[in-house]
């Protein structure tokens, strides 16, 4: 596999015990987060197993040159200084963590992950959200749209637009639900009220590294490198809004009212075992035009990805939560996060450090990988069953819906995300 | 009048000779702005007939709680304080540039305008363009969906939707004409390359001062309380790139390679002689919805917007600008800055200091009051004849666009918002 080196070794091991086979944050994981903790600021710190380690109070064991970027509240100015800067901390962070002879300096500056709050790893500029799950949007538009669900555009254009920065919140945010216009099909006029029809999408948000100068395109070939790495995100959305106000701007008030994600940025070089080739397109779909053709033989992201809910009434039970779908990133995704950021970039439009793109709801074309309520539902039209015996079209208040992502290939150390957490208050 | 006070009595002058009958500027308007000069970084200032008071020099003329916000380089925390505190500020501005025996101290602080450049008075967090240009919406409606150029939803919901904030820029900035997909009527599939219908749209943008927290919605009558001030928006379009895209997610590249502000937020106190009273919805039209009753007895904008063109070979001639469109702000707003403002945030949508709003292009029923070429070209099928004998259906390299915006009422001092300007390069 291109561009491996011992940070992914899986003979490697760390001195902290509880890495070693932890689902998430092995040594060969090493994602970049903003934690509090002990009353004290935000702080940048890498996660290690159960544990964080403060890289402001670890600034004496890395190079002199990154002191001012990992003193900072936010990781925009660190994942400024590009993938290269980013690989040569990832080096430095594994040898601090793998070999004995760091263990008494470095041991004192860990803290555990119960103790302390993760925040939004970067101040975010602007967070755009595509729409690549092409099983998704043939699903979504069959319900908006039956006689076309995907329109003549979907196949050449990776579909994107502008969400709100402002209301992105890191896992464990509380979705309060919000209230907006819906118009029932049989109602002559509109009405306000709380949304009947709350439901998640399961995404994979991309952190995008070095940006690039207004008017000056980013290649599909160029984009890896400015892709620092990425996160789960779910992006909330009211059904029933939506319906009502997304002709003919897009959706707006069904989905601004919050979106959450995971709070670890797990980098694109420890994703780099996982990669896998594209999706293949369909016999008789187009070419991408020339300048989204991406030579990347595996530009593919080998995620499986999982939503999970879990009721009041399963809590009180006592019961875990309930999977409610499980499927591949990459084979959901039509286009590539290359081919994202290229696209998004062919018009000269700038991105900046700390950007944050959505890919779109990642749905499988099995209908055990459906990733909103929306899908598995059929539009409200077919309850699911829970294993309390409850009902679910869409989500209820007390509803807690749970994300995770997992990354595994032969001869590689599995690593996860994290989870992205919001449970739904009236 | 309502809440007007000795800062807007028309009989006030200024020592400052260049602002009395100034006709932006005079001592009635005083809006801020960030400049640099002289070599020095950004700082805050206000206007003054042809000049700038630099507000960092005169930090010891001004209380002492304003200045950390005032010494920032970006006017997010001063708008941060509210209302109140402008109000207060505009008071003491006003005794300080009206007073003679101010003049002393306070002239050396002042800076012409021509010797300074303009940037953006904020860190735009969110850019948000709305469509409450009925007119507007009508007639582009015609041209994408002349079957039904209005949707049902029009007259309930003000329609929104999440522009790009990074390219936000302050005048001047020069326009390179996007690349992108088009795909003209008679191909099979599309192309890949310059827009050949790159348009302007003139709007006024809202400058929000305190913000709200996430899940409190604010109400259409606080609304007021939020809106720190105004300015001139051009929202950029490629028509060609926004058909292609713009279904079903809105518009995306056709719009954020660019948008153009001027750089003054004249403050909504400066504009308080001049509003007038909503447009009178048309018989038959429905009430807005509770949420968006608005009581103010008026929440319009008596402002004249204007559009200018002035091409290369215009220039060269040295002929004047050509004046595409002139017409009443208010008479074009179906839905005043209160409604938009409570409708951002009905879902508990958070907008913060320094975001900026666009509403939408602001055409009146009038042929001369249309406020970009796709409707006065009439989608591009009747060119139009300039001076020079040239003619545009949309924008040629070299073209050269001018927004402005004035605001008049009996008994008060006219003011206005400066320039929007942009040039088109290849």
């Amino acid at each position: 596999m291109n561009g491996l080196d011992h940070t992914h070794d899986p003979a490697l091991t760390s001195w902290v015990d509880s890495a070693n086979g932890h689902r998430d944050f092995p040594i060969q994981n090493l994602p970049l987060g903003v934690f509090s903790a002990e009353g004290a600021g935000r702080r940048i710190g890498v996660a290690i197993g159960d544990f964080i380690l403060d890289l402001t109070q670890a600034a004496d064991l890395l190079d002199e040159e990154w002191r001012e970027e990992l003193a900072l509240p936010v990781l925009n100015a660190w994942l400024a200084r590009g993938n290269g800067d980013g690989r040569l901390l990832r080096h430095r962070l594994s040898e601090l963590l793998s070999d004995p002879r760091y263990r008494d300096d470095v041991e004192p500056l860990l803290i555990g992950q119960s103790e302390a709050t993760m925040h939004l790893p970067c101040l975010v500029g602007d967070y755009t959200d595509f729409y690549v799950g092409i099983h998704h949007a043939t699903n979504v538009g069959k319900q908006f749209r039956p006689d076309q669900p995907l329109l003549p555009n979907y196949k050449y254009v990776p579909i994107g637009y502008h969400g709100r920065a402002s209301s992105v919140r890191a896992s464990g945010e509380p979705v309060i639900r919000p209230s907006g216009q819906r118009k029932p099909p049989e109602a002559e006029v509109p009405v306000f009220g709380p949304s009947r029809r709350l439901d998640y999408e399961l995404e994979l948000g991309v952190w995008i590294g070095r940006g690039n100068r207004l008017g000056e395109p980013v290649t599909v070939g160029e984009a890896g490198e400015h892709v620092a790495g990425y996160c789960l995100l779910n992006d909330w959305s009211a059904r029933d809004l939506q319906a009502w106000e997304y002709q003919p701007l897009g959706p707006f008030l069904a989905k601004n009212f919050l979106t959450s994600i995971s709070p670890w940025v797990v980098t694109a070089e420890a994703l780099k075992p996982f990669r896998v080739p594209a999706m293949t397109r369909p016999e008789g779909d187009p070419q991408p035009l020339d300048y989204l053709r991406d030579s990347d033989p595996a530009p593919g992201l080998g995620l499986t990805v999982e939503a999970l809910l879990s009721t009041a009434q399963m809590r009180e039970a006592g019961q875990g939560a309930h999977r409610l779908s499980h499927g591949s990133a990459a084979a959901a995704m039509y286009w590539t996060v290359n081919q994202i950021v290229a696209h998004h970039t062919a018009n000269g439009c700038n991105l900046q450090p700390g950007d944050l793109i959505g890919t779109g709801t990642l749905s499988t074309d099995s209908d055990t990988g459906l990733g909103s309520l929306l899908e598995i539902s059929r539009g409200g039209k077919q309850p699911i069953e829970l294993p309390t015996g409850e009902t679910r079209s869409f989500l209820e208040d007390g509803d807690e819906l749970i994300l995770t992502a997992r990354a595994e290939a032969e001869g590689a150390v599995p690593i996860g995300f994290g989870e992205c957490r919001g449970l739904v208050v009236g």
